[in-house]
């Protein structure tokens, strides 16, 4: 048994039975192990960011980590726009970097780099494993780290004499610590807030976005008339006809403050003190009122729904009916132009039960969600970090994760060429993935930006710089070259069509919409 | 005057007028600064490693830096790839990286990272500026950094707020420090292993591989006897006819050992002792005979060509004519089944005068050199990183550098698929450049290297994730989505057709050859 069979034996046995992949020599003997060990799926990536990227999706989907295999410094690095996704997301990944053998390091050949020092910035845990004897334990450590709650990133760099030397164990993954659950106190304050007769909120973050803890939040919100909020952005929002409906804390700093206006006490679940996502000249950071006490019931990494749990027997409110639970409802099938709410309910009038809405859509989407509040149950995932990129991997791990689920990903043109290698992976592993890319030919986003940060009429080499007209993107032309079929819209009937069709298909599918 | 136009014009007046720019709301102000300056060409990538890699190839070309301009930690991750292969090679290059206002980094807000922590393994040079008037003074710092010999990567953070505060002052550019010039000790010593009468050989990296310092070289074979040989990888080796022909240590160790075979003297000049890329099982790192001495002359960030100068003097070598000088000669138009051999040939039979080889060709290139040894004198560009995603990008910034000559980025598919993005900013720019795609749809290298580390015959699960036939990616499709027209060949008759008639007209083009 070599090293690289230690470990991938240690990863299987320790529930980590998927690899999103792209090796390069260094890895070989990792490569060689996962022929050999049964229990691994192995999913090749063509670019190390649709690995990081699918490893968060998969996280999200079924709260266990999955592997990724990447080469050396560069490889890691090119992976780290979407760890750092998944890092703000609390999702777990065990990342699996090939390093030299220990004795060529020295030698600071083209690909030597700190990997550590790359690895850092982006993880919760990293270790060279020193000697091939280390590995098996090194990984059920890392297995260990990534579960910790709500989920955490592990990077493990296995220099390759590690992989190719002798082992003997394969080793056992020790529980991740329990999440923890709330205190008395914290339960006690929680409930004075919302019930001091002040206008209340309940800010749900993390897995307090879960179906069971939004019902939870509604008896909450039915015993103290407070009201329930989301997070802006969410790793994992359950919705849809029969749970409580859920609204996100809106991007543009103007309408959050409307949104959190008047309330003087925030009670804070799996959540953060509203902020700003970026910084502007004269506009605040913090987006709660001034005379707004916040109150923290539940840290993200704690336990949400313990918390909601204990909040509601607090108040007398677990035989509550829960408010705010969305009726089944779709809107009509849009037609005509393309405008942005007749996008939402093309999409509310056609996503199947059970659904996966990744949502990388940027500007476009900002006002999607009441169109699909009550379609049939689904989960909608957001970006946490910001970093674009992230749709298709992301898609990539979901399907991967939910194979019997329809996954939707929602993705401006501008964050869709970051990680555009994704549609091969659709293709290679028939992933049941409908991408859908609003093309507005600019990094939309930055012409507002602009203008917020006060620096309004961009002159020609500003806005040479938010256009993607010059040549114009052909996403068809770019998924049939990775094997993936589509087809572009024009109006909000092609839309409903094409979507109509994609979600009765199983497999990937792209459709092109011209905004 | 905002601090962000305080820093464009220091970029400015310091020489640098180029930016391979993904800019997002934080460099908001920096872009608006872009408008307001004259003299900053801007250049748009959809991908950060395209910029970085841009970055590189303008360097290696002019000799000065370029700006990078990336979003907060995500961006500059992103960038990352390929500044480790401009570290690699050498080349200097200013990263103007954007960050959160300094009073809102403490909200951590998603896109928050620990931007310097990754900076740090890739840059020689990291200052986050910390306030708008000591931005100017930060980037002219910056400058003398990228400028120092051989060329170094400094990143400059910049927080919005000091984008967008007061500034009064543009910075003068302190003169990097001049590369040192050779001791009179390596002098002599240099000179008496070369010539003690035992088999010598001068290995030359860096500047030594410019024509002048080539030549030098062959003056000091004539005088010598010892042989001149280049390292596996080069920044930018000036070759063709009329100038001295050289040829580059292998990267197969066995091949490598060859050719290093029975030397016993050892000359270095800005080129390191050849060790091998990776590590194998039983097989050496370093690649020099046991019995061979090393003696260096001059490190890559020393003055080569002066050092060369110095040892022909020394050697009374001045005067000598160079031995190895490449006589102007084309091989024949070759045709039929697509051979390496083949390609080769048509790559020496088509190409152009002064033309700029960016060579990620891989394992289909190993063989290259003598086809185009006596063609019509051009530069040639490796990847010295060994970062694969490395040749579209780099010829992104060759063609920005040098618009008058064609530029040829031979790549392996596998390694297009990285940073295939650079199409499109090909296409925008309009840019020269001619991508050669060789498409054996699979990473081929790690089929030998899976032999070479010791696990031969690979089974099912280690064949897919070398291989890249399911589903078959169509470059030409995909050159079209991006707007870069092409065409696919499958003999070499195509490919000569093909090549011939894009030497001879002016922007970018794609040629897919099946192999």
């Amino acid at each position: 048994m070599t090293g690289a069979d230690s470990l991938v034996r240690t990863l299987v046995k320790g529930g980590v039975t998927v690899s999103f992949a792209n090796p390069g020599t260094s890895e070989m003997h990792y490569v060689a192990a996962l022929d050999r060990v049964q229990g691994m799926r192995c999913v090749l990536g063509l670019f190390e960011g649709v690995c990081s990227g699918a490893a968060d999706g998969y996280y999200r989907m079924t709260d266990m980590p999955a592997a990724t295999l990447l080469h050396l410094g560069p490889g890691l690095a090119n992976a780290c726009a979407n760890l750092h996704n998944a890092k703000k997301a609390g999702s777990g990944i065990v990342n699996i970097v090939g390093e030299h053998a220990t004795y060529h390091i020295k030698f600071d050949t083209p690909l030597t780099a700190d990997i550590e020092g790359i690895a850092k910035p982006f993880s919760h845990w990293v270790k060279t494993s020193p000697t091939s004897k280390t590995v098996a334990k090194d990984g059920a450590h890392a297995i260990q780290a990534a579960r910790t709650s709500p989920g955490q990133i592990a990077t493990l760099i296995l220099p390759a004499d590690t992989a190719w030397g002798a082992a003997h164990e394969v080793a056992e993954t020790p529980p991740p610590p329990a999440p923890q659950k709330p205190s008395a106190d914290a339960v006690t304050a929680a409930a004075k807030a919302l019930t001091n007769g002040e206008p209340g909120m309940l800010l749900l973050g993390g897995r307090a976005l879960r179906a069971r803890a939004l019902e939870l939040a509604g008896k909450i919100a039915t015993k103290t008339g407070c009201k329930v909020q989301g997070a802006g952005a969410n790793a994992r929002l359950q919705r849809g006809a029969g749970r409580v409906q859920i609204s996100r804390v809106p991007f543009v700093v103007e309408q959050a403050t409307a949104v959190l206006k008047g309330t003087r006490q925030m009670v804070l679940c799996g959540a953060r003190q509203p902020a700003a996502f970026f910084a502007y000249p004269g506009k605040p950071s913090i987006l709660t009122p001034e005379d707004c006490v916040v109150t923290k019931l539940a840290d993200v990494e704690d336990d949400c729904e313990a918390a909601l749990e204990a909040l509601a027997a607090e108040l007398g409110a677990l035989d509550a009916p829960a408010a705010g639970i969305a009726a089944a409802k779709r809107p009509d099938k849009p037609s005509g132009k393309i405008t942005l709410d007749g996008l939402g309910m093309a999409l509310g009038a056609t996503m199947p039960e059970n659904a996966i809405v990744v949502d990388e859509s940027v500007t476009t989407g900002r006002g999607f969600f009441p169109f699909s509040a009550g379609a049939p149950p689904h989960d909608w995932l957001n970006n946490m970090g910001g970093s674009i990129g992230f749709g298709a991997p992301v898609a990539v791990g979901a399907a991967v994760a939910c194979p019997d689920r329809k996954v939707i990903s929602m993705i401006g043109d501008g964050s869709a060429m970051y990680t555009v290698q994704a549609l091969w992976t659709m293709a290679r592993e028939n992933l049941d993935v409908c991408v859908i890319i609003f093309s507005n030919r600019s990094y939309q986003i930055l012409y507002s930006q602009l203008a917020d940060v006060g620096a309004p009429n961009p002159g020609p080499r500003a806005i040479d710089m938010l256009t993607l007209d010059r040549p114009a993107l052909d996403f068809v032309k770019l998924a049939k070259g990775m094997g993936v079929e589509g087809a572009r819209v024009e109006d909000l009937d092609g839309l409903t069509k094409q979507m109509q069709w994609a979600m009765g298909q199983k497999g990937p599918y792209l459709i092109e919409v011209m905004m």
